[in-house]
């Protein structure tokens, strides 16, 4: 193991992480590519069918083999049911775990906090991570900043195939992997990018774009995915078909191409914005920016909306004294997870947007 | 004559003017005291059942008085029906002339731009102004900056005996001075002043101030006086009966019993938000400031609005980097009228918000 500088047994709040980083292919308009893996124990009862010491023993031998194969050269291990909720909801926030994962809760509400479960994380670049005992035995998730679907898949894979060398999975050779809830059924693979759309938006043609999508079988999420609202114009997009279609076939539906015309859709919506509307497209973006680093007080869900349009101004050109990758690791730090580990305390609300509104206009003043 | 550096033809929009010049009492609060005197002249018919000819006639008594007994050292005449509609527009917006007398119409709606009909104004203070043929053959107008209607009174009162020793005003012993609306019979007397009251309107008490004027017989305006909307919680705040009061108990009602009470009342509104809701009124005032700082396209109203807090703000000592005439002055740079004089060109709608925005951002953004 290579020697890192910081202790890897809880993620740092004022690091970025891998898919904030800005960086890869058609990083204007998309943030991250993500691939999850869902695989299961054969012979073990599924998580919510299971009792306590049966999850305990499926959580023991996962992690025994993520020791044995670890994911990265430097790994951090959380038992989430010892875990403080604030460490939780930074894990959350940094897209490490799932809201039902921090809870323990299953979807049919069985569970809680305590229940035995755990991630293990790549440490510091956090692009895989493998939560055991969420909905299933294992969730392999892999990312990467921009789009870049094939090499995130292959990461994936490896990891796949390291658990798999000494773990024995559910699978059916006619349906393929078996898990928790049918629509995973077969590769349990989900693709999905998380897209930044502002410009779309602007237009008023994103509507367009979630009734195609459907009509591909594509599933259009928020921006913390399964049941949460678009906020900030950041929305996933993901296959639901897990069934019948092998991965490479998904992914290069997905990726060569769906993906392509969204993102030239996207920017056509920008450069429309910026020959034909540029005065009313400016004062949107520099009016966000304004308040950005004026306001006292913000909420989280207003910081990302103008978070969202002072990114497609610094993409665009408009504003020139920061990188989007800054603006990208506000969105991070503004979270209130974050805000309440850089200050160092519990924060009530009226602290937090305080101290949002606080971080925002000290990093996004220009200096002078 | 004094010598004056400016040509007094046509005011200069790039000066301000007295009410707006932020001096004088309780300024805080009180923008400006206004006092008007509707006269006519005996043995002519009013304005709205004047011939062409009798108006023309009535505008060259008066016209000639007023450089008999000039009402100022140096003094503008204005005949408003030759004047292009940008600069009685102008005149408009500094608040020399009403709506009605910019247009030549009367309040039946007869008339037109091309009625005979004039102002003088005392230049470059712009603190007398003298209208002919509005709706009263004459209609004094002083004003000054802060609270002063006693010596606002003496000087209109001045103007009025200077003008009655040459003219003969239509005087009835019973009733006192005639006009053409029954409202202004008797002392022909109005009182104004302007009051800013952000503290009330954000604390939610601006309809008990309404009511309360309301119960005393007061009128409550909005920033350009009859049938203007309050913009930029400026309200005008007069009485409303001239028949039966002598001028003095009138002015002494509103100077010295009600005016110190709402001035109190917006007082203790402002102290309550800084003590009791500091960050939200800090919250409020700032992202005013960051949204007239930032923005690329602004309408008047919103100005007007952002513009009133920024005022609140200075005056409350939130804002250290600006005067509150500085503020004041902006108000009156931003109307439509001003923006186009300073363009040198006729602008449009949009063209207007454009140069609105970039004027009060080169203005308002701190100096690096």
């Amino acid at each position: 193991m290579s020697e890192q500088p910081r202790h890897p047994g809880r993620p740092d709040p004022a690091m970025t992480t891998e898919w904030l980083r800005g960086a890869g292919h058609e990083s204007d308009v998309v943030m991250s590519s993500r691939v999850r893996l869902a695989r299961n124990l054969a012979g073990a009862a599924f998580v919510n069918r299971a009792s306590r010491p049966e999850r305990m023993k499926v959580l023991e031998s996962c992690r025994s083999q993520l020791e044995r194969a670890p994911i990265g050269p430097t790994v951090s291990w959380h038992d989430l049911h010892r875990t403080p909720s604030n460490e939780r909801t930074l894990l959350v926030e940094r897209h490490l775990i799932s809201q039902q994962h921090a809870r323990g809760k299953q979807a049919n509400q069985t569970g809680g906090p305590d229940e035995p479960r755990g991630v293990a994380i790549t440490f510091p670049d956090e692009r895989i991570s493998v939560m055991v005992n969420e909905e299933d035995h294992l969730r392999i998730q892999s990312i990467s900043s921009g789009l870049d679907l094939a090499r995130t898949l292959a990461a994936a894979e490896a990891v796949d195939d390291a658990l798999e060398s000494g773990l024995n999975f559910a699978f059916s050779p006619r349906f393929g992997y078996l898990t928790a809830c049918p629509t995973n059924v077969g590769t349990g693979l989900r693709l999905s990018v998380m897209l930044h759309l502002p410009g779309l938006r602007l237009i008023g043609n994103i509507d367009k774009v979630k009734l195609a999508a459907k009509d591909m079988s594509l599933a259009v999420r928020g921006f913390y995915g399964e049941g949460s609202e678009a906020i900030g114009d950041f929305y996933q997009i993901s296959n639901q078909t897990t069934l019948g279609k092998p991965e490479r076939v998904l992914l290069h539906e997905l990726e060569s191409e769906i993906l392509p015309r969204v993102i030239e859709y996207e920017r056509a919506a920008r450069q429309m914005l910026l020959t034909k509307r540029r005065y009313h497209f400016e004062d949107a973006v520099h009016r966000a920016m304004g308040v950005l680093c004026h306001a006292r007080l913000m909420t989280t869900e207003e910081s990302m909306q103008h978070l969202s349009l002072v990114r497609v101004g610094v993409v665009t050109g408009m504003i020139g004294h920061l990188k989007h990758e800054e603006v990208n690791h506000l969105m991070l730090l503004t979270q209130p997870g974050h805000l309440q580990l850089l200050a160092g305390r519990e924060l009530n609300q009226d602290e937090r947007r305080l101290a949002r509104a606080e971080l925002l206009r000290t990093r996004l003043t220009p200096r002078k």
